[in-house]
């Protein structure tokens, strides 16, 4: 039984990563039409989430079945409980990549807009977050969660930077700010993935520490919230 | 066993009443903060906000040690998972009232924006659906739920509206551009609370009649996503 429960375990893990690696794919996507000015490929990220949200559904229920047939205890139930709650966030992720592409898709029809902002460093920086928190469930490395948990501040720095060049923006053009305003909101939606980013690694921290680090302003000055 | 997990059960239900009541009381006193423009009472709903965290770890380990100790089965099961997800919703919408009340702080220190804007009507509806989706739950109402999911359209489209409303006001005052995107984020912020009073209603469907509906976009036209 105890043997059984370890491979179904292991087949969770797998299946968990699997919806990280489609939720990667699909935020790497959006980023990549948004810079590109390509319709097309915004389309295809919004085209592709059903099969993401047929994923996370499969993957709760899978966990319930594990808990009701096997009935885990102490670390196992833990690490179950974990899997729900990161299943939760990558789905959201998901939805916030094709949010992102809603964006990309409209402003592709738009003049391009000619002013230097942020954007791409906040993109890599909230890429960098998902892959390392996948890379931390993983390898169940917290020392790699830590590190996504810090970069969090950074990320919300970014944005908060990009609310003022985008305020001052739309001042020197307002004929532009429409494009400017889906701007922001790609920026937000950004923001929000590094939060569900940080909440995984977060997760892998109390599978693989059973400490709960969220909430800990201490640790983290200036994350005190988590959306 | 069975009856004292039955009492356990009865516990936990009135334990996230009780988080839902404080959620409830803090969007309550932010959406007031912004409208009267009283940053003292939009400073306690920040204040106050490291108490709902904690609500949310104690409810947390509360469901993993009842997960643990009586290895509920079949709609127990179904229940304890559905709190868990739900907890995590609550104290996101807290977090979401604290960033209303941030914006209500920063903009009662500004000019008053006199310009009509639908966000009296979406506040109400907003906080309608956390009512009722709480109602839901206590009373295992699917019913009440539905309508929950039903109201999200309405205020997805009042979030529509405000951003043209928004960029509209911005063309004509552009002078007032950085309180009007402040504005424009609360309507996001509440738009957000109406997605995580939504997915608490499709707990409550999930637990009351063992049906996913999250995702089924034929039964909810415009709410093809949560987030």
């Amino acid at each position: 039984m105890a043997e059984h429960l370890q491979r179904e375990i292991r087949e969770m893990k797998k299946a968990i990563l699997e919806i990280g690696a489609v939720v990667e794919e699909s935020l790497h996507k959006a980023v990549k039409a948004l810079q590109e000015r390509d319709e097309k490929l915004a389309k295809s990220v919004i085209d592709n989430d059903v099969e993401i949200d047929h994923m996370e559904v499969d993957m709760e229920e899978e966990c319930l079945k594990v808990l009701a047939l096997h009935q885990p205890v102490a670390s196992d139930l833990r690490l179950i409980v974990s899997i729900l709650k990161i299943n939760n966030d990558l789905e959201r992720i998901g939805d916030l990549a094709v949010n992102i592409a809603e964006r990309a898709a409209f402003l592709a029809t738009q003049n391009a807009i000619d002013i230097p902002l942020d954007f791409p460093l906040m993109a890599e920086k909230t890429k960098a977050m998902l892959r390392k928190s996948l890379d931390a469930l993983v390898n169940g490395d917290s020392r790699l969660a830590y590190e996504v948990c810090a970069a969090d501040d950074e990320v919300d720095a970014i944005n908060r930077q990009m609310y003022l060049q985008v305020q001052d923006a739309i001042r020197r053009h307002p004929d532009r700010v429409e494009s400017l305003i889906h701007l922001l909101s790609v920026s937000r939606h950004m923001e929000r993935i590094a939060d569900h980013a940080t909440n995984i690694a977060e997760d892998v921290i109390y599978m693989t520490e059973g400490e709960i680090v969220r909430h800990r302003t201490e640790d983290y000055p200036s994350q005190s919230r988590r959306v």
